[in-house]
């Protein structure tokens, strides 16, 4: 269960003024936008299993769901909030949530044959707009519901492309289905597989949302021989797999192809916001990617949208700070800045001539001396003091 | 060649007041971190393999540096710059740099046997030092070289504690290097490795200071089969790399063993910033790990320092941020933050007994109302107007 919440670049301040959403200005609604379930179909289908993904009774004669094989714990709980409506709607109303757009939680159907996962994505897209639509309206807000949904779309290898297209077209046709939740393998070789290109187009034109949700993590032989439990790959794996993800997203150039995707990206986006001004960087330096792409990978941020599953104000504040600059980086803008952007070098590599600058340098004093609320003392601090000091240099 | 400087949370502003700095402060030096070499010991050596890594020259007669051997490119240029002490000070002359920490560029001495790596350490060693302290004085003053160094230990699999140590003496004894690089390799099994704390105790004796640098990235089947050349691996492997490093470090409790540690994280920390609210988070559900350690998992980012290459003014302003903000979560500290944290829910999981409210929701609603800079507008966006729009709910 997590939560919840999202923030837009220019949208939320553009559509303010739009009549419709005076309304809801005036009622402040809480809203959650992370929040998963299991539906009884789902639910049955993971209790048939004999290996992971499934559910199983443990000896105190509790559900646990196990989620990956080699899963250490004896899984996690996993109890009516999932699968029971009323459970739901119960803890909406103990944190005060107006609306949850609620999803299927990983693994999705991810497991399944190409046949099972086009037919479960059938019944489970119907099973969702049935659960949002028999349950309640707003109170404060009659013509709205309180709970919509994000649906399946059946990606796994050897799938033939008609079909997801198909569970396109029934979630975009489900009134209260938003969008589709995704994993990040898509039909087996991620998602920035060029066979895709018909299923973003689909989803383009209706203008479902995608929410990109991670499961994989990476390969654990990166979380070494100490017992940690699940806290590497929780706290570093899944934000890995979203980041590497969307970035290869972002490098295919999908962006381009598909400007109007809307994805959103879960636990605010990984690590992509800290690394992307790096990625623009390293991107310059990569004549064959670089050319791909049209606009500054900065640029593609702003593109996107972003949970506030950050964990901190600190994190949610810089992950705002990232998309409102995002259209300074867009090829043509006037802001300077964004042309500098795409000739920096990257530090590692010298100049491609001689007479050139290593630019990097001359970056990355730009960046000390633009970071807000640094007064002068504290950026000769890191331009020097600080190193001087640190290194017991005097 | 890489670039620069760094940022303490407290030390900055007390050392500011010492008399030794006030010189410095009146002359704001630009100090280089993060900047490498490969001297010609060192070079030589890589010039005769056969496997990587190596120096090899390729059709243009021009030496090319192969790090990996299975990487696609045919190496990276290098030159003068990473052996030629009259080309590193012409280079920072260029740019205003006064002085440079220059330390060995990996993959520094892993790939080598216990015998070679324990006598090659010595002699480059000694070759650094020597290249600082023959190398010429700061003229605005000349106390003050234009170089330091940052040596290397014998980390191999299989070597003896003691030749480490012998090491760690050699580089403490010497006047102008001020500590060491190492990759997150340890001896094989990881810098959270028991049997280095001999090592981290007899660093943590000298006041040497410890450059964490990444090398291996992470598994490489993470980026997939499209054509991005180099893009993936050193946007993102390199920082994946450093991020989980020195968070298995944290987990390890090895500041709360080796508290006065001083550790410096390659690319302003990699991704630690960004996850360590998600890491303490994680942690506190994992009674194992939480027991082991002393503070919240943020309080370690205070204990640790940063270089600035951050590649852009919001991330480093970012990684400021969650640095001044770690004596909040110290255990016992006034601020009540730091004790709600530690007993904050991680939202996938529900609370341990049925009466406990869900803590991560209050938290992340905390979160939103705490950023900086947000006015009611902003948070009511992010709590639930945002999302209507961008569900088109309404």
């Amino acid at each position: 269960m997590n939560f919840f919440a999202i923030r837009s670049r220019v949208e939320s301040r553009v559509l303010m003024i739009i009549d419709g959403l005076i309304r809801l200005t005036a009622m402040a609604p809480l809203v959650d936008v992370h929040t998963h379930v299991y539906l009884p179909r789902y639910a049955s289908w993971l209790r048939s299993r004999s290996i992971a993904p499934r559910i199983m009774v443990n000896e105190a004669g509790e559900e646990r769901l196990l989620i990956l094989e080699k899963e250490t714990s004896a899984g996690r709980p996993v109890g009516p909030n999932y699968w029971d409506r009323n459970a739901k709607l119960s803890f909406m109303d103990e944190y005060g949530i107006d609306i949850s757009i609620v999803s299927f939680a990983n693994p999705w159907l991810d497991f399944l044959s190409p046949a099972d996962a086009g037919s479960l994505a059938r019944d489970l897209n119907a099973d969702l707009e049935e659960y949002c639509t028999t349950g309640p309206s707003l109170a404060s807000s009659p013509p709205l519901k309180r709970l919509y949904g994000l649906g399946l779309l059946p990606l796994v290898p050897g799938i033939p492309i008609p079909t997801i297209l198909e569970a396109v077209t029934q979630v975009a046709q489900a009134p209260h289905l938003k969008g589709v939740i995704m994993g990040t393998k898509g039909i087996g070789k991620g998602i920035d597989d060029d066979a895709l290109d018909p299923v973003w187009e689909a989803i383009e034109k209706t203008g479902l949302i995608v929410f990109l949700h991670p499961h994989y993590g990476v390969d654990s032989s990166a979380w070494g021989e100490k017992e940690n439990g699940h806290v590497l790959s929780l706290a570093l794996g899944f934000p890995f797999e979203t980041t590497t993800a969307i970035t290869r997203f972002i490098l295919s150039a999908a962006f381009d192809r598909f400007p109007f995707l809307k994805i959103l990206l879960a636990h605010s986006g990984g690590t992509l916001p800290q690394l992307s001004s790096r990625l623009a960087s390293c991107i310059d330096h990569d004549p064959i990617v670089a050319s791909r792409l049209k606009h500054d990978a900065r640029f593609y941020l702003g593109k996107l949208w972003f949970d506030a599953v950050a964990y901190g104000p600190e994190e949610l504040g810089f992950v705002s700070e990232v998309i409102s600059r995002a259209e300074r980086y867009e090829t043509g803008a006037s802001n300077p800045k964004s042309l500098a952007a795409r000739i920096e070098d990257h530090p590692f590599f010298p100049p491609l001539s001689p007479n050139e600058k290593w630019k990097s340098v001359v970056e990355n004093l730009d960046a000390i001396d633009s970071v807000a609320g640094w007064d002068q003392n504290e950026r000769d601090g890191v331009r020097g003091h600080n190193a001087l000091t640190f290194f017991n240099i005097q």
